[in-house]
C-alpha cells in the first residue's frame, strides 16, 4: 500500500494548510481531514474546512474529534480561563501552543491514510511563522516520518510532506496566490469568529504577510 | 519541567498495563491515563480501569476519548462488521491491529505529561505478545522518545518506560505476581465483557500465560 497519486491533507481551515492543500492539489488526489480539539474558533474553522472541501473536491474529507487535547490542557487556545497574547514574547513558547498538538495531528493522518492506502500526509505547518513552537521545526517532521515507517503496516509507505515549511508567511501568501489557494475561505483569528480581531498575534502575522506581499487579504480588504 | 518522581502510566485496563503499572509504583507516583476509542469491550475495560484507579491511587487520573481511531476503522476491534479473528495467523499483522494506535496513546500520554510535568511515560507494550503489530517494537518507542524530546518544550524532558516489552506473557504474570499487581482487575478478552469468550486470540494467550507461570488466572479460577 502506499498510493502515491493519494494525499490526506491536513486541513485547519487557515491560511497556511488551505496553501498547503492547493499545493498537494496540484499534484495528487486529496482526501482532506479536519480536527475539532476545542480551540475557541473551531466554528469558524469548520465552516472554512467544509468550504474548502466544496472548492477542492477531494475524494474523501473527514472531520475528527479530539477532545483530549482540551482536556489535557496547558493552552490558551483552548482554555478559556487562559489569555490569547496580543503578541509573541521573544525566545519563549507561546501560551497558545497546545502541547504535542502536531503529533497527534500526524498520528491521526496516518492511521488515516493508512487505511486509505494513500502515500502522502501534508502538512502546511510554517517554522518561520511558529516562533518557538517545538512541533513546526522540520528535525520534529523528520522524526515523525521515521515514527509512522516503524510503527505502521510493512507495506504502508506514508512520506510526511511540508511545502510551505520553510517559507516566511509573504511567501506562503505569495504561493497561495500563485496556485489560486481560496484564501478567501481561511481564517487566522484565535479570538473571533465574525470578523478578524486585527490585535491577537496571529491577525498581526497574517496582516503583515499580505502586506509584505504585496496583495490584499479578501478577508479584510 | 520534567519531575523524574512523576510517570504517566497508559492503562487499558489490561493485564499488561497493569503489570506496568505496578511496576511504576514502586518507582515513581503516578497519574493515570486510559483511553476510551470505542473498542468492542471498552465498558469492561473501562470498569477495570476505575477500579485499578481505586486500587493504586495515583495522584491524578484522566479518561479521554479518542473517537477518530474507530472513525478511520481498519480494525476489527472497533468495527463491528469485521471479525474477531480466533488466532493469528502467522507473518501476518493480525485484524485487530489498529492502525497506528500506540502512536496516538503515547501522543495523548506525552501531551498530558507535558503540562503535568511528569518525566516518564509507562506503556504496557509487550512485543512477543504482539505477533506482528508495528507499533509495538522496541524501535518504535525509541523513535517515539525522540519525537516527543523534538516536540516539546526545551524545558520538557520525557522518557517512554517500557518495562514488559521484552517479556513473554508468562513473564509478565509471574512479574504480576512478583509485584502484587492486582491481576483480578484486569481484562484481555477482545469479545465478551460478562466473561471471557476463552477462544479468542487474547483469551487464548492469556490462558496460556498463566498456565506456562504456573499461577491461577483469577477470572476463570
Amino acid at each position: 500500500m502506499g498510493d502515491r497519486t493519494l494525499a490526506v491533507v491536513l486541513a485547519s481551515g487557515g491560511l497556511d494548510s488551505c496553501v498547503a492543500a492547493a499545493w498537494a492539489a496540484h499534484r495528487w488526489r486529496l482526501a482532506m481531514l479536519h480536527a475539532d480539539y476545542g480551540q475557541r474558533t473551531e466554528a469558524k474553522e469548520r465552516e472554512c474546512f467544509d468550504r474548502q472541501v466544496a472548492h477542492f473536491q477531494p475524494e474523501a474529507h473527514l472531520v475528527v474529534e479530539l477532545p483530549h487535547l482540551a482536556q489535557v490542557g496547558g493552552s490558551s487556545l483552548t482554555d478559556e480561563r487562559m489569555e490569547i497574547p496580543e503578541d509573541d514574547a521573544p525566545g519563549q513558547v507561546p501560551t497558545t501552543y497546545v502541547p504535542f498538538r502536531n503529533a497527534t495531528l500526524l498520528a491521526v493522518a496516518a492511521a488515516w491514510a493508512e487505511v486509505l492506502g494513500a502515500g502522502h500526509v501534508v502538512i502546511g505547518a510554517v517554522e518561520p511563522d511558529a516562533p518557538g513552537y517545538p512541533d513546526c521545526r522540520p528535525a520534529f517532521f523528520e522524526a515523525a516520518g521515521r515514527l509512522i515507517d516503524l510503527g505502521t503496516r510493512p507495506e504502508t509507505h506514508i512520506r510526511i510532506e511540508t511545502p510551505v515549511i520553510a517559507l516566511s508567511k509573504a511567501e506562503v501568501v505569495q504561493m497561495g496566490a500563485d496556485l489560486a489557494a481560496p484564501l478567501a475561505l481561511t481564517w487566522s483569528c484565535y479570538r473571533r469568529e465574525d470578523v478578524p480581531c486585527g490585535i491577537c498575534a496571529s491577525c498581526l502575522r497574517r496582516a503583515e504577510a499580505f502586506r509584505d506581499a504585496g496583495a490584499r487579504d479578501p478577508l479584510t480588504a
